[in-house]
Order: C-alpha cells, then structure tokens, then sequence
C-alpha cells in the first residue's frame, strides 16, 4: 500500500544533498594521549602521536578534548590560547598546522581551550592537508553535571557555548567527538552515546578521549573508539595511552542505508527536525 | 556565563508538562511467550503467561509484537481482528481486556493484526485496570529491511502504517516497545536502540520480544529487557520463553533528570523538534 506521508518534509530545510566523497576509503588514527599540566610537554606529546598515526597510515588524525590543558576551570582560562593572534599566541594550533602540512594528513585537533575577547571557548580546529584552518567548532552544548558523591561539573561556569553546528564537507559520513568523559558517563555512557548517534544516523563515529589518569582532579574514561554505521565497535582502545589506526569505508554508509531505508521512513506528517540556522539564511 | 538562547524552544509546541504519576514504584511484567501458528493455543498461552507476571507482582505486564500470529504477509490477513467489532470478531483482544480487569492490571498487549476496513495495521491495545481499552496504537513506522542473504522483509508491502503517536498518561516516564527483531537487527540493534532511547530522553524503556523460534519463517531475537533512565540494563531475558518482573521507580527519572538536566542544555536557537499534530491542533 502506497504512503501518504512525505519523508522528506520530516527534515526543514531539506537535508543538505550528500556529494559522494572523492575518497571512499582511508584510515584513521584515534591518539588517545596522556595530558599533564605542562603545556608544552602537551604539545610535543601530541605531536609525536600524531606522527605515530600517520606511520600507521592514518590520513585523519583525531586528538582528545581538552588535550593542552588539564580538565578544571582554574586551567582553562591559564591554558587558553587565541587561536586567531599568530603562532606565538596559539603554539597548540600551530603545531597541528604544521604538522598537517608536513605530514600531508587532515587534523581534527580535539579541543583546546580558546581566548577570544573575555570569553573562553572549548575549541576544535581541523587543519587540511595543506596545514590551512579548514573549520573551527565551539562546542555547542556545554557539558552539566552534578550526581553529589560522584561528579560535579558545570562548564558552563567558565566557558560560554558556540553558536553553530561545523560541518566540515558537505556529504561528510562521520561524525567526530573529541570527549572527555569521567568515571561516572564513562562507565554509563560513553560507547552507548556514540553507538547510538551511528546507528541513528547511519554513519561512523570516532571518539578520542583523553587517556585516564587516576591522579588527576577529573579522571577521564579513556575507550576511544571507532564506530561502523551499523553501531559497531571496529576498534577501541583501553584506557590508557594507545594510538590506533582503524579503516574507514564510505561505501558501507551507502549500503547499510540502502539495506535499511531509514531515511524513506520518517513521517514528516508527525514531527518536523528543523534547522534554524539554514531556515533563517 | 548566562546563555542567550531558550532551551524550552527547541520544542515546537513547548513539551507536555510532565504531571507526578500517582504511583512512583511498581513492578512491570515481560511476557516473552512462544508464538505458534494454533491461534487459540497462542491466546491461553498469552493469558497463563499474564498470570504468571501478575502472580509474581506485576501490575503492568507487557507482551510481544505479533504475539497471536506468526510474523509473515500471509498470516497477517489470516490472524488479523476487528477490534472495534465484540469480543467474537476479536477473541485476542477480549482475552486481554477480560484478565486485565479480572487481575486488577494494566496490559500493554503487545500488538495483533488489526483488521479495519480494507487495511491492516499492526496495533498494540492497552487495557486499563477495569478492562476497557485505555488506548490502541498502530505502529507508525513499518519496518523495510534488504539485506541480501540475511534477511529481507518489507511490514509495507501488506501493512498500512498508524497515524499518530500514543500516549497514554501525560507524564508517562515509560515507553514501551513490543518488538519483534530478527537474528541481524537484534544482534547488531535491539540492546542498543532502546538502551539509547532510555539515555536520550532519560525514562524507562520496556521492550517484549517472542520467543526465539529457530523453526519459524521469521526467527525472532528473544531478549526482552527493561532499561533504566540511564540505559542500565535493570532486567532481561535470554532467548526462550520468559516471564520476567522488575522494578520501576519514577522517583530515579526526577533525579537523573536534576543530575544531568539535558533539558536544559537543548539550542533552541540551533534545533526546533516540531510536534506536527500539536501544532496544528
């Protein structure tokens, strides 16, 4: 029996046309790093994981959330670097630019803390292979959490949330999550969220999360993973240091959503996802 | 910082404020029966199974999707009722509505072909404590799947699909979900897609499946499961025919909600959800 409803209105504006990727196949590498409270040792750390990745054949790079700076709101603000003022105001950035380019790979840097004018930003850039800017992500929903004799934190006590999603390239099939996730939505929720998110949406997520350290105020989970878009696990670490390299394949995107039509069942009749963003250009 | 945008807009019309159910702790009943192709044999076995739940506690018991007729295009006409037309025309749902009252439970019955005109659809009734039917939902996304080799069913090709969302109490912090996945779905799905819809919206997930019939033309997965606010797994079954009883308490959604208050972090500057049906009420 045919439908009356029309799938495509269940999105508003429609969903942006998915271009085939020039590239369906590479590999990616997860650098879950320690992070210390010295800066500079950060900086030299991840840059020697990233190269590790890159040996391994990585032509994506991922890093962790907040990996130039330990997790507190006394940090961010000390660690915090603007990213628009030059190399000397944003060594972090700098060197993911540099070691893009010289290493000829795409870099999606986790995040750092950001200055700009009297508001700090947890911040992602991704650099090109060409060592370019190509996107910078604020992170848009600030993370709150308060479970008394667990975990308390509220980011939004020292950093301010970003105004818009950053789609990298139109068609892109993976979503990437630098995360740093505690004991606590570790254990809970870590592999749950981004299993879901690439079984909801039919595509790959990376995660790449700082690697735990029990001395430390905020002990992050660990786990990075790399998820197919049927929400399986294809690689994972522990919960220690580990740079792991795990082959992305686009096509299988297309397949599972041709197995399972997903897209052709929402009822657009029933509820409306809209973009506001794109709905007021 | 203060935030600029209005969480409660990213809901088109603003959500159904959530009344305090009147009974926060009860328990819940999964009734992982057999289904057979002997129709009347699948009714008494619903019913002992049903007894069985509320022998054991259970003041709301759950059973499977398509628990009276075997999963297939040529049963559904066959086993199909009118379950507007007596209790002749429709003995499955007569028997609910009969040990609803008789036991002083609420039934979530699964779902039954219903027959409604020319069309079929694939319907869950719920029976209140009084036996009168409380609330009929016919499922409104049909299940398409294509994986060649491994399985292939389209629910479309004989069923039409429902028109609306149920809800039963306003203020329900529960969502239940009879299913009836296969060996692939429920390998690579089942366990994640209500644990993730438990996280997401952070309420209690009931899912009831059939037994796991190996003989049968469309192999059920078995593993009926209810899933805490968090996603925690509370209770399941493996794959044989179960009756199992665990422990809601709505009390857990408050404070998980209060812990982690993910309504309060939605963009309502970035996303609306539009509720259609509400909106043009």
């Amino acid at each position: 029996m045919s439908s009356t409803w029309k799938c495509e209105e269940a999105r508003v504006p429609p969903a942006l046309q998915l271009l085939t990727p020039p590239i369906t196949k590479f590999k990616i590498g997860l650098c879950q790093m320690s992070v210390t409270p010295d800066k500079e040792r950060n900086i030299v750390h991840a840059r020697n994981a990233i190269m590790k990745a890159a040996e391994m054949g990585a032509k994506l790079v991922l890093l962790p959330e907040m990996w130039n700076s330990p997790y507190s709101h006394e940090s961010f603000p000390v660690y915090a670097e603007e990213i628009d003022a030059g190399s000397e105001a944003s060594p972090s950035t700098a060197m993911l630019s540099e070691v893009a380019r010289t290493l000829n790979i795409t870099i999606v840097g986790g995040s750092i803390p950001e200055r700009s004018g009297d508001k700090l930003y947890n911040t992602c850039c991704v650099f090109d292979t060409d060592g370019k800017l190509k996107a910078r992500h604020r992170k848009i929903h600030l993370f709150d959490i308060d479970i008394p004799g667990e975990i308390t934190f509220q980011e939004s006590k020292t950093l301010t949330a970003g105004e818009t999603p950053t789609i990298v390239d139109t068609g892109a099939h993976l979503i990437c999550y630098p995360g740093a996730f505690n004991m606590t939505t570790g254990q809970l929720l870590w592999e749950l969220c981004q299993r879901a998110r690439a079984a909801d949406n039919q595509l790959y997520v990376a995660t790449c999360s700082p690697a735990r350290d029990v001395a430390s105020v905020y002990v992050a989970w660990g786990h990075s993973t790399l998820v197919g878009p049927f929400g399986e696990i294809l690689a994972t670490t522990e919960h220690d240091e580990a740079v792991i390299v795990s082959e992305i394949d686009y096509s299988q995107v297309e397949l599972i959503r041709t197995n399972l039509p997903l897209q052709n069942q929402r009822r657009g009749d029933l509820y409306q996802l809209v973009d506001v963003q794109r709905l007021n250009c």
